[in-house]
């Protein structure tokens, strides 16, 4: 059962309920813009309804809702950002920005951040660097969810690559892809549902091959994009390496099996190496390879090329990275947001409790 | 049946074909290592196997073994570079020292290469960043033997990304990955053995999946990292799209199925819309981020907690990235490099008609 939530009602609800967390009027507001853009974009599982989870984190101590957020090391193109415990909804933002100013004096941008929490969704913020015609970059570890190949043992997180590239007048490419075979949203889906998964998204403790969905409960693995060892599992175990590296060992976050839980209710890892979880940003200006108009008209033959390619019987269009979310953006700000009637009641117990009205 | 030639043999033999169709000592040299380097490495479809195919194209004049390789645009961190149709082999160690010599100056540095031909593996010129303690990254296009998700036409290449990360005491992490299921060159053995092909690897000329390992030579293609749209195919078409996007929407290359192809013999396409193939270099200096000594134990602790997890039943280690490219190579420095009679045959009627010895 689901109900239709405007987005601006979502969103001034959101930003309220951050406020009477101690954030800063302007913290509130950049942090809710972040965290509804995944209700906007369909990805439900990392919006409004982990707002629970990020008052818990700070109910805990987890979460420092008046961070000192700073850049402890730099170069030109360089900068370490610590996040002060911050909100990842507020530290992405800031860190973003460093990379797209970086990138407007010397090309690019890199900026590795330690000592945060959960930014929401990567696309969010690789997509502030289109609106300076830039190339955005955005990639987060997370808690340990994911056996590399070959391991029973879950060490690393869904660890999202986003990749957004600014076209003329065909919509940008926003690439948002977790590097395992299937985001963790889709698995809760399932869960709700009672389904099966298909095989190749999971393994069970011992790691065989497995479609229960509620694996992951009793020490089951999401799989890496690929699956097993035969269909290149090894690949998106790489990458979900390369994202971890670049967003925690560079930062001097933490990594693997040690990166903090987001439940609240879990315990914290032992021995952690670094500061909270870490993630890495990127900003290339268009104009430092080429003229700016010259890649765009580039990236439209491109777009055009590909969406009007032959397709399989039964599909109408081979689809562009993005067309998926941006459709469901234009859809849901007019017709609103859905939200299920566990998800809203959840809010209106928050609301009840900080005494905002949903 | 296969011989074993030595290292140094087959080095001292590819760098005297170079120099016959007209490279200089140097540049023979360079390409030389490279395209051996995919043989040390244990990727045979990449080394001394296509050396007739590099040949062939100089013969087709699609390659100049005398270009004025040069940078065309730059700013403190970028750059990109024109290599005026030299073999790959010799413009991507060229443009991988741009990439390093900005990153001394300002951090890191990232080139994006036009007009340039096939350069071996991409781990090659990736790893040249280690030795100066900087992550090292690489990537390139190629011509399109690979359908999009939902796509019946071939519109990518299997465009591969490295990504080679310094440790301390453990050896580098090294990700070398083709973009798709499994890499052109495994099809080739599957070929060779006319053994069937796992499904997620490809499909027919209609977008129905296929075991047929010959299906690319009826208009099949391969498939992108995932294999199917439930496994995540989406996430390697779009991998294999910022590939392309990097390497040839940046520079002014050709892209999606106007890229040239390997084989001379193949007609070029049509309406071209930009100059050769494309490249994209990047290498990051770790102490723009935080102190070397410091990233390095902790890569190393990265390293060892992963490979020291917990197996499945049946496997031995839970291998890092690189892992068995370096044992590959470590060996046939060693015992040689095994060339199947048919390329060493190859080899040899390419050494009789230029006067070169095996």
């Amino acid at each position: 059962m689901e109900h239709l939530y405007k987005y601006e009602q979502l969103l001034s609800f959101t930003k309220n309920i951050f406020i009477k967390i101690n954030c800063s009027e302007e913290d509130a507001e950049t942090a809710a813009k972040a965290l509804l853009s995944a209700d906007l974009r369909g990805i439900d599982s990392h919006g409004v309804a982990r707002l629970t989870g990020y008052v818990r984190l700070w109910e805990a101590k987890r979460a420092n809702t008046k961070p000192h957020i700073k850049i402890i090391h730099e170069t030109p193109s360089t900068a370490v950002v610590d996040g002060n415990s911050g909100l990842g909804l507020v530290v992405a933002p800031y860190a973003m920005q460093v990379a797209i100013n970086k990138a407007k004096n010397v090309g690019t941008g890199w900026v590795s951040v330690q000592n945060s929490n959960h930014f929401g969704i990567a696309g969010y913020h690789a997509m502030k660097a289109l609106e300076h015609d830039m190339i955005g970059i955005a990639m987060t570890n997370a808690s340990a969810l994911v056996a590399p190949t070959f391991s029973v043992e879950r060490l690393l997180g869904t660890n999202p690559i986003c990749v957004a590239v600014p076209a003329g007048s065909e919509p940008a490419f926003v690439a948002d892809l977790a590097t395992t075979t299937a985001a963790n949203g889709k698995l809760e889906i399932l869960q709700r549902k009672n389904q099966k998964a298909p095989e190749g998204w999971i393994q069970d403790k011992d790691g065989n091959i497995s479609t229960n969905p509620h694996e992951l409960k009793s020490g089951g693995a999401l799989l890496p994009l690929g699956g097993d060892r035969e269909h290149g599992s090894h690949k998106g175990y790489a990458l979900g390496a390369i994202v971890d590296i670049f967003s925690a060992v560079l930062s001097g976050a933490n990594y693997g099996p040690w990166v903090p839980p987001f439940p609240a209710y879990v315990a914290m890892p032992t021995d952690m190496p670094g500061k909270g979880i870490g993630h890495f940003f990127g900003a290339m200006r268009i104009d430092a390879f080429r003229p700016a108009d010259d890649f765009k008209k580039n990236m439209d033959q491109w777009i055009k090329r590909f969406r009007s390619a032959k397709t399989v019987e039964g599909e109408e269009q081979v689809l562009i990275p993005g067309d998926p979310e941006r459709e469901m953006e234009t859809e849901r700000l007019i017709r609103g947001i859905p939200l299920l009637h566990s998800v809203s009641e959840d809010l209106k117990y928050l609301g009840n409790r900080f005494g905002v009205e949903l």
